[in-house]
């Protein structure tokens, strides 16, 4: 057996760390982080100990003692992860982070904002906003998820067409190595040629290679002027299409949201709202953001001009309707079926169209139910597969096979797995078979040598042998 | 000893890989590829053999033979490093890239270009000018260095602030690795999470953990309208603290480049022209692009309005004889001095003053003079050290004194030792004594774990001990 149990010896030497109280084994603690929000209770596994650190320091310590008895460590932060990220797989330790969650600096001439990891999202993004700048990284789940994990996983969003994904965001992280070492990568620098690039190694390595203790995260300046656009097209290739006009236009889209017409009418539906082309529509929900109101009049000429040459049917303002119709696009499909799955696929831009339109095809061989959202703007594709009345068997049986030709049908269009939801325990097998085994076998390369215990966050990402 | 010498048998391995024409020994080429434009003829070494390999599969099949002979490889592209990161300091193999020099696609609904690593930079920026689009590396040796060595050093350039250094341009990378095997990493994507960041961890790392054969590179649109401004302080604080006032204010300027007032006199009188406060200004150069001309002037008005407040006492178009001064700096130092070092310096952004105020200070103990020419908008300062006519032995002495002194005093503001340049040899033995020491062992812990036999473009950025 590669990992040992959690003795009274263990529980003693992290009582002594973090004190009694910080150190849970009661029962229903335990159940409570088991799971995380990817739906999967096949994967959720019981950790044996939950303990709460308050210091950079106690993090090292456990990790000390972790790696004198030979212990798995589950780092977690608010547990929304929908890949089984912070599901504790192998037992052992999870590691909490929600007591270390101060925002310790805001820099405003530096344009840079410095918390610890366990800082909830939206309380970094409101903190920024106070000063008049603004943190760009907007998960959906920015009000529940806190920052560690949003680094651990490269989190994506609302906004990373213009601004990029959280790795983008950030300057400097103090980091927690798998021996127990503390070290501080990166620095709150525009430009750096300085060695080797340590923290983007550690960013979205799903704390696998080091839990993430501090973030030193770069402000952007707060765009006063803002409007969303609605352009409804009946052709997919077309609606697709849009996304490098806009780019090589300047307008510089803060995002660009994509709705099939499965979800445009079970969500209008859903909403009692009728928008236009109900029957047949695609719809693309464009917002542009300016530092001023003139500039904001001259981009929307052009965005208006460009979505009826791409073959828009109708461009008009975004308004309640639209984004009470976009807001519920998840909800409406519970009633079609309670269980459901949902892929995070990204491929390259120009591939947009085809992918959709080739997994929908594919789709109509199963019975399940597939609609599709995306982050059109960054090719992020999230297919909503509804299992409808089938057996739980059939259901495995049919998404397996589903999978095996949708991925590497994916890379094979030059995208990868995930998006913005990260690898975690459940995409873990199907990286094993799609990655490029040289690449696959660099990163087992430096997890071993960072991790030679496999003890931090194992069988996440990447399986390591015995 | 770590390594063999270049035997008969390997010349002859290496014929085999590429033919005999492109495999040289003659001491006349071993001479050519002892040094790069580092100016540091005491840090020379002279290569065994130089190949120039024509494929990635050549390069692979190179690296598998200096594994089996253990032979040290140093992979050059243009040879422009001014940190001897292409100087063969244990001998051995330079591999020449340069004959891997095609532009493969030009992909202008993805927004990207994909070429081989030997390809010039600037073939590479006028092959997507040519298209409509841009490619937004831009280091000021554009017109000789090939991309993969921009890649391998992270190069900066006169882009920066607004686009970022050349790792924010990548998309993928193909990477022969030290052990000869051959990888993709990274992909055109614009959200990715997908297994671990490595393409960021091979770009910036000088060659020493993977050797770039092929890049996929991101394009932006072309910004038709462009104006640049020269404004004038007296005061230096006043002078860099404009940088945070125009990046608030919405004008993403492209860049903001800086000459302190021995600059500013030495390169005016050099240049014959008489510019604002000659005697006792400080420049800021600001470069503004935009999508239209209103934008433009719209812009140019709040830059004026900022300068004005910020304390400039002269905001005008930076024509052709501003630009003749900023052209001519070093050229004017020339004749102060033959021998001169330069720094590489990077601090946050709001250091920059009290880095040059105390650098300035600091260098009034010595004989040689100390000038400075900033890429103020990201905090990257280069100081031109001239020798003057001190001897070479007390010169060394006082360089080095003066290294001791504003090292250490760089990494206290946040700073690091290098912003564009790289670490290559000269600087290696800086950033064993200034990095964490945590960061510096993770960093030796993955080079051992990528390259066991310490082969590739060894001594560069770390040493490995034997």
């Amino acid at each position: 057996m590669k990992y040992n149990p959690v003795t009274g010896d263990v529980i003693q030497a992290l009582q002594q760390i973090t004190g009694e109280k910080y150190v849970k084994t009661n029962p229903d603690v335990l159940a409570a982080y088991q799971s995380d929000e990817s739906l999967a209770p096949d994967m959720w596994h019981l950790p044996e100990v939950v303990v709460a650190p308050g210091s950079t320091e106690e993090v090292a310590r456990i990790m000390e003692v972790a790696n004198q008895y030979k212990i798995p460590v589950t780092p977690r932060s608010a547990g929304t992860s929908v890949s089984c990220g912070a599901v504790p797989v192998c037992g052992g330790i999870v590691l909490l982070m929600e007591r270390m969650n101060r925002i310790l600096e805001i820099n405003e001439d530096g344009m840079y904002l410095v918390a610890q990891a366990g800082a909830r999202t939206s309380d970094i993004q409101n903190a920024a906003k106070a000063r008049g700048l603004m943190y760009a990284g907007d998960p959906c789940s920015a009000d529940s998820c806190l920052i560690g994990g949003n680094l651990a996983t490269n989190a994506g969003g609302n906004k990373a067409v213009r601004y990029g994904t959280t790795r983008h965001q950030v300057y400097a992280i103090e980091v927690v190595l798998p021996n127990g070492k503390i070290t501080h990568l990166g620095a709150p620098l525009k430009k750096c040629s300085t060695g080797y690039c340590l923290d983007q190694l550690i960013i979205g390595s799903e704390g696998t290679l080091g839990i993430i203790t501090q973030v030193t995260l770069k402000l952007v300046p707060l765009c006063p002027y803002k409007l969303d656009v609605l352009a409804v097209f009946t052709d997919l290739a077309k609606a697709t299409a849009l996304v490098p006009k806009l780019v090589k236009a300047g307008l510089n889209p803060t995002s660009v949201e994509f709705m099939d017409n499965n979800f445009v009418r079970r969500a209008s539906d859903y909403s009692e709202l009728r928008l236009p082309h109900y029957e047949d529509g695609f719809y693309d929900i464009i917002s542009i953001e300016t530092f001023s109101e003139a500039e904001l009049d001259a981009k929307m000429d052009i965005l208006a001009s460009i979505c009826e040459k791409a073959g828009a049917t109708d461009v008009v303002e975004a308004d309640d309707r639209v984004w009470k119709v976009r807001r519920n696009c998840l909800e409406s499909t519970r009633a079609l079926s309670k269980v459901a799955t949902s892929e995070d696929l990204v491929v390259p831009v120009p591939k947009i169209a085809e992918c959709i339109q080739t997994l929908v095809a594919e789709s109509k061989k199963y019975d399940f139910l597939l609609f599709c959202l995306a982050h059109a703007g960054d090719g992020n594709l999230h297919f909503q597969i509804m299992k409808r009345d089938m057996s739980d068997e059939e259901w495995k049986k049919q998404v397996a096979a589903f999978r095996d030709f949708a991925y590497p049908y994916v890379y094979k269009l030059g995208g990868r797995l995930s998006g913005e939801h990260g690898i975690g325990y459940k995409r873990m097998p199907y990286l094993e078979r799609c990655a490029d085994p040289v690449e696959l076998e660099l990163m087992k390369t430096i997890k071993r040598a960072l991790d030679p215990n496999d003890i931090l966050n194992p069988d996440k990402v990447i399986h390591i042998e015995e």
